[in-house]
Order: C-alpha cells, then sequence, then structure tokens
C-alpha cells in the first residue's frame, strides 16, 4: 500500500541524497528512487547541479532516465544535456514516444541533430523522428506523435487485438484503434472498450465509430487544444492533405500548451518581453524586463514634456488629481482589456460583432463614469474644500477618461486579434503608457475649457 | 467521409434553421442535426433564445439533449432550466455521468433539487448523484464520478472482461479497471490495454501495477490538477480516508478547471470581483467592476490629500514627473508580482526561501533601476533642458520607486499565498493603488530631501 503515497521530498532526504551523490553511494541512490514516478525523480533532480543529476541519472536503467528527461523543462534540459554525448541522448531518445523524442532533438545545435538521429537503435523511429522535425512546434504536427495503432475497415477483431498485441510495445497509451481504409485514409475509430467487448470472428467494419473527429497536421496548437476541450478528447488523430492518417495527438500535451499559452497571456499582461521564470538569471530577467519598463519611461518623458509645454494653463492644485485620473484610466483600460481577452480565449462567444460589443462596453462605462464622478465630486468637494469649479473639472475629466478607457480597452484587443497579435498584449504596459498619455491631456483639455468659460 | 468535417455555423445555415424553428419546421431540425456532436449542437443553441432552444432539444433523442445540457455554460443553463419541470430534468440527469449530473442538480434552487434526484429512473445513479451532492465543489470529491470499472484483485481476466461488459453501459470512457481487495480498497490498476493482450484464465494478481497514483476526497481542485498535470494521468482514482475506491475523475474536468483557474487569476490580476463574461448584463459587469474603481479612485484622492499637505514644498515642476514615477512604479511591481505568482503556480520551483528570492529580486531592481535612472537623467537635462538638482531629484526618486516596487511586488504574492489567498491579487488594483502611493511619498521625499540640501 506504501506505492499509493506520492514520493515525497523532505529537507531530510534531500541531505542524505546529496551526502549519497557526495559519497559516490550508488546503492543507496537506486535503492532510493526503486518504483519512484520518473515524475518525482525530476523534481529532485531539478533541487541539484547538473553534475550531480548527471550521476544520478547514469545509475538508472535507460527508459527511466529517459522519462526524466523528457519531464525537465526545456531550458534546464538545453543546459544539461552538454554533459552527454549524442550517443548517450541517441539512447534516450530511442526509449521516448517520437513526439518527446523530436522535441529534445529539435532544441539541440544543428550540427549535433544529425548524429543523434543515426545513432538511435530502432530504425522506425528514427525515421519517425527525423519526419516530425520537419513540422513547426506550434502546429499539429508538431504535436503529434507517430505511435499509434490502426487497423485496416476489413480486418476482424481477432486480427486487430493480435496487431494490437505487436504495436503495443511502442504505444504507451492507447484510447482507441484508428479504422484506416486500403489507401491508409482514416475512415474512424474503435475504442478499445469496444474491443474488449467484441467477439473475435466479428469484423472492425460492423463496431467501428465514422463520427471521428480529426485535425491536419497545419493546424494551430491553439485550435487544436479549443476542439480537444470542446469535444473532450483524450486523444486527436492527425491527417495529412490526401487524408491519410500520420499521427496522434495525446491530451496530456495539449493540456501543457493550455498551461504555456495561459502562462504566457501572463506574462504579456505584466509586460515582461521573453519568456522567463524566476529562477533564470539576473541578467535575463533584467533584460526581459527592461524593454517594458522604458516604454513607460519613455512615456513617462513625453507626459513631462506635455505639462511643460501647458505650463501657464496648469495650476499646482491641478495636478494634485493627477494620481486619480491616471490610476483610474489605466484600472478602467486594464478591466476592459481583459474581459475582451477572455471571450476571444472562449471560442463559445464568437457572433458577437464589434458594433454589439461596444455599445455595451459604452453604458458600463456610462454607469460606473457617473457613479465615479459623483463619488469625487463629493470628495474633492468636502474632503479637501476646494472650489465647485475645481471639482467639477475633476469629476468631467474622469467621467471622459472612463469612457476613452473603455473604449480604447476594448478596441484595442479586438484590433490586435484582427492582425494576428496576441490581445493579451493590450493589457500591458505599452497600451497602458498610451492610456496614461491620453488621460493626461483629456484632463488638461477639460480643465482648460471650464477655466476659459 | 464529410462526417470528418467539423460541423460549420454559417450565417445562411443560422438564418435557415431559424426559420425552421419559426415554422416548426421538425424535419428541418431533426434531419439537419442528426449525426453532429452535441457539443456542436450546445454551440448552436447559444445563438438562439431560450424558448427556441427548448422547441429544438425537445426534438433530439434525450441522450444527445441531456449531453448539449451538460456542454451549456453554468449562467446559459441555469437560465435555460428554468424552462424545464423538475420531471424532464430528470430524465436529462439519468442521461448523464453522475458528476455532470450532480453539478446541474447542484446549480438548481434547494427545493427543486429533492424532486429532480426523486425522479430519475436509474435507483444507482438517483443514489450516486444524491452522495456527490454532498462533497465541496472545488475538491475532488466534487470533481469525481461515481462511474468506473473496478475489479478485485483475485478474479480472473475473464470475470474482469465480463464484468467490464455488464458496467460498460454506464461508463462512457474506460481508460483502465481498477483494483481492489475484498475491503474495496484500492491496491492498483490494469491498464484496457494489457486486458486486451491478456489470456482469459490469467490473474488479475499477476499483471496488475500496484503502483497507482490516487488522491482523497478532501484534496483541492488546484493539487487533483497539478497532480494529473505531472503524472500525465487521463484519469485519477479517488479513495475515501479509509483507502476505498470512491470514485474517478477524468482528465476533460480537469482540463476546464486549469481554464477556469487561469481566468480567475485573470480577472484578480484586472480588477474584477466576480465572476463576469462579456455577454453578461450592462448591470452585472458593472457591479463587477465598480468595487475595484472604487478602490483606485479613494486612493487617487488619498494621493491629492496627500500633494494638498505638501503643498508648500511642491513645485509645478516638480509635478511634471508624476506619470512618470507612477507609470513606472505599477509597471516593475506588476512584472515582480507576476513571475512570484508563475512560480508558485508551477509547483517545481517550490524550494527556494524567500530569503533568496528577495536577494535576487533584489539585485535585478538594481540593474534595471541603475539603467533606467542614467536614461531618465539624461532625459530630463537634455531634453527638457532642466537643471542639474532637477534631473538628480528625478533619476533618484525612480531609482527607489523602482527598488521599492520590486520589494512590494514579490512580497506581496508570497505574504498572500502564505495566508492561502490567491496570490494573483497582487497583481489587482488594491495593491496596484498602495503602490502608487508609496511612489508618490518616495517621490516628494526624495525632493524634499536633495531640496533642503
Amino acid at each position: 500500500m506504501e506505492s499509493l503515497d506520492q514520493f515525497e521530498l523532505t529537507k531530510d532526504f534531500l541531505e542524505r541524497f546529496d551526502e549519497a551523490i557526495e559519497t559516490q553511494n550508488s546503492q543507496f541512490i537506486t535503492e532510493s528512487l526503486e518504483g519512484v514516478n520518473p515524475a518525482d525523480v525530476t523534481s529532485l533532480l531539478h533541487e541539484f547541479s547538473s553534475e550531480k543529476s548527471k550521476y544520478v541519472l547514469d545509475l538508472l536503467p535507460v527508459d527511466k532516465s529517459a522519462e526524466v528527461i523528457n519531464d525537465l523543462d526545456t531550458d534546464v534540459r538545453v543546459k544539461f544535456l552538454q554533459h552527454f554525448a549524442p550517443g548517450e541522448i541517441s539512447k534516450f531518445v530511442n526509449e521516448l514516444d517520437s513526439d518527446d523524442g523530436a522535441d529534445i532533438v529539435n532544441e539541440l545545435p544543428i550540427k549535433m541533430r544529425e548524429e543523434i538521429i543515426e545513432g538511435i537503435e530502432n530504425e522506425e523511429k528514427a525515421a519517425n523522428v527525423l519526419e516530425l522535425l520537419r513540422y513547426d512546434e506550434d502546429c499539429a504536427g508538431g504535436l503529434m506523435a507517430k505511435e499509434l495503432i490502426k487497423a485496416n475497415v476489413n480486418w476482424s477483431i481477432g486480427k486487430t487485438i493480435e496487431e494490437i498485441r505487436r504495436q503495443a510495445e511502442n504505444v504507451q497509451k492507447v484510447y482507441a484503434v484508428y479504422v484506416v481504409d486500403d489507401f491508409d485514409r482514416l475512415v474512424g475509430r474503435v475504442s478499445l472498450k469496444k474491443i474488449v467487448m467484441a467477439e473475435d470472428h466479428m469484423k472492425v467494419s460492423s463496431i467501428y465509430d465514422s463520427d471521428v473527429i480529426s485535425v491536419e497536421t497545419f493546424q494551430g496548437e491553439e485550435e487544436v487544444a479549443s476542439i480537444m476541450r470542446k469535444y473532450d478528447l483524450e486523444a486527436l488523430p492527425v491527417i495529412n492533405r490526401q487524408g491519410r492518417l500520420v499521427g496522434r495527438i495525446t491530451i496530456d500535451d495539449i493540456v501543457d500548451v493550455i498551461t504555456e499559452l495561459a502562462e504566457q497571456d501572463r506574462q504579456l499582461m505584466a509586460g515582461i518581453s521573453e519568456d522567463v521564470e524566476e529562477d533564470d538569471s539576473v541578467w535575463m530577467l533584467t533584460r526581459a524586463r527592461l524593454p517594458w519598463l522604458v516604454v513607460g519611461m519613455l512615456g513617462g518623458l513625453l507626459g513631462a514634456l506635455f505639462m511643460e509645454a501647458f505650463e501657464h494653463n496648469i495650476t499646482l492644485t491641478l495636478t494634485f488629481f493627477i494620481p486619480l485620473i491616471m490610476a483610474t484610466g489605466g484600472n478602467v483600460g486594464i478591466q476592459s482589456s481583459s474581459l475582451v481577452v477572455q471571450s476571444l480565449a472562449n471560442k463559445s462567444a464568437f457572433s458577437k460583432t464589434t458594433y454589439t460589443r461596444l455599445w455595451k462596453v459604452f453604458w458600463v462605462a456610462i454607469l460606473n463614469g457617473l457613479l465615479l464622478a459623483a463619488m469625487v465630486f463629493l470628495g474633492v468637494q468636502f474632503l479637501m474644500g476646494s472650489g465647485l469649479r475645481l471639482a467639477l473639472i475633476v469629476a468631467l475629466a474622469l467621467m471622459s477618461v472612463v469612457l476613452l478607457s473603455s473604449f480604447m480597452g476594448t478596441a484595442t484587443p479586438l484590433l490586435l486579434d484582427k492582425f494576428g497579435i496576441n490581445p493579451a498584449l493590450a493589457s500591458g504596459p505599452f497600451i497602458t503608457t498610451a492610456n496614461d498619455l491620453l488621460g493626461l491631456a483629456v484632463y488638461f483639455g477639460v480643465a482648460h475649457l471650464l477655466f476659459s468659460m
């Protein structure tokens, strides 16, 4: 029963393990890792240096170390594999599904790739990996594995089961058998459940399901993810332009795609330009953050220049409300754009026209704007004891900024999406900076108008 | 072969379909929906009013309409089901997996629930749904379905296959057979692949895998999602405190959980307080957005009060740089907090201590701060022709704000996480507003110090 527990990394264990590596106590290492899930070994190795990890990995059976390497974060893996000779990497790739193998080969320097593929023992695997390298990473072809089980529509169940026995060694997870015609074109699927329940002499053609959902190799990862999510699929066959079955995408890869896309959106919203993580180097983190900070800074300098130009129309008291105007504009803008980003991501709400969207946003903005303006009007007059005119200016400017930021926050992601740019960018610093400047202009514009009345 | 194509909603088809509903042309409707995936029917019905949708749904076979209802967005479904009598809803629940059925019953008014459960034809289903209603929605018990296939460890494969045949009607997707002992305690699993490949006379005990990963009913949905993601599982058995097998969580539900959690984070970051979508009513959207706007507004008023208090220490020229200081502080804060949020979400980076985190953040801040301060110093002096002293004040204040915002942006999500609050809140308006005020204070503090020198 203890195998039901998940493997736990205690501080105590980590210290003992570290000591075992230092003293080359291979017995302790192999014993404590026996029966441990490769994913847990990966977590463990993330705690140690590349050299120490290599020592541990060399003690494991090759199929297990291959899984561990497959589980590593990409950037960790790239550094780690520098300690291995091409021949060693070939052995790992030989153990993995073709898609995972191709991902690993793809990350390595071009001159190493050929050598690795040549070193793969299983010739079919080598050919499969080579084929997968041709596809773009972000499309169905780049996500699929070549490993799958297929049956000819004219076969009997008995023959199909034989085929499963023959192929099963190469295919880790079998959800269904794909049914093809004599030209290898996908015509349907049979679930394993149906095969277990059928009699051996029955024909595939009498039990297969012709309503099979598939994608073509060139379809993008976002589309693949949304199809698998919509139809609750755990595996999705991939066909080429001729309708021939060329591969299969499994849900575990799509779960990773969904998580990565959400992370990308978050980084865009936060203004981080590269795919960095907290444990990257100080220099990488600085480089990923600086460009957006410079954009914000240039915007701030522009704002200063703008205020300097209108110096004679601005009183000091007026500037007290700059933080209020800017913060509200920023908040309204981000709220608006993230609602649009969210509904663009959920393709279910696909039918809304730009016109109805803007019209609704307009009413929400009017309501929010009126309520905020009323509160600010009272606040400025009573809390700060300022005159009626100042309170009126601030309230009116606030109302205008809410309207303008709502419009900008809604229109920008829609526009970005139309041009094929990730709409999450609209919540990032570039647009926020533009909004800040617009807010300032509106504020001083309103002030100028009301002062000269 | 045409069944391979996905169902497409063209404007033309929508108009013809609408006309068919108006003229009660039931033949056109049933014919055009025949063989169409329920998920596609759901997309179609999202285009029509509840009354029209009900007319369409009543024409479909009950197992298909049940799937369609299961696929609807929660808020749409709640409104839609108001048009149905409890007895009708019982029929739908009867067709669905127990977890989906329980979700639907859970959304309805309490007084309806009993009547619906009593009306479920299949008594076992009714008991299962009733049992699932006891669990909190956000834990493993609330995510699991009662439908699964289990075999006693002492059975033969032949008997297991018989059991699969008997139970398979109730279980839509079979990935594996769970192996239990005489006390119904989970001891392992056998994949369907292994069963297909085994001989009938073999014992389950000789081929099952005792390394089965499971969760307990009370474990949270985030933990369940991270376990299924880490170990690439398509189904996860759920046990109770006694170790008895009580249910099974499938990956399609977890994909939804992952997507929802990402959406929640985005809404927190954007300052939207309820779970709203773009197609909710104007009033709901206003209500979800107003609280955070009021927070920002109050912060802005506080800022104004603060500046008023220091009125005599502030020159107009100094205020030109308020936008610069505020924008930079905001950008740095959001960058810092989202990096922390991201690494908290990826439990792989769990070992970092707060101390090492802050130390690294400090260095990134120093680097970014120095570079920005240098650029701003030059910008203020040459672009705006201001004096050396002003340039020095702005540069120094900017540097301090970058340091302070980095610290706040890193510490806040860590602190929130420690208290069990979603750390994504740290990127939202509340913290941003606090940062804005701190930035103002630092700016005028630095100015005061340098002026009085």
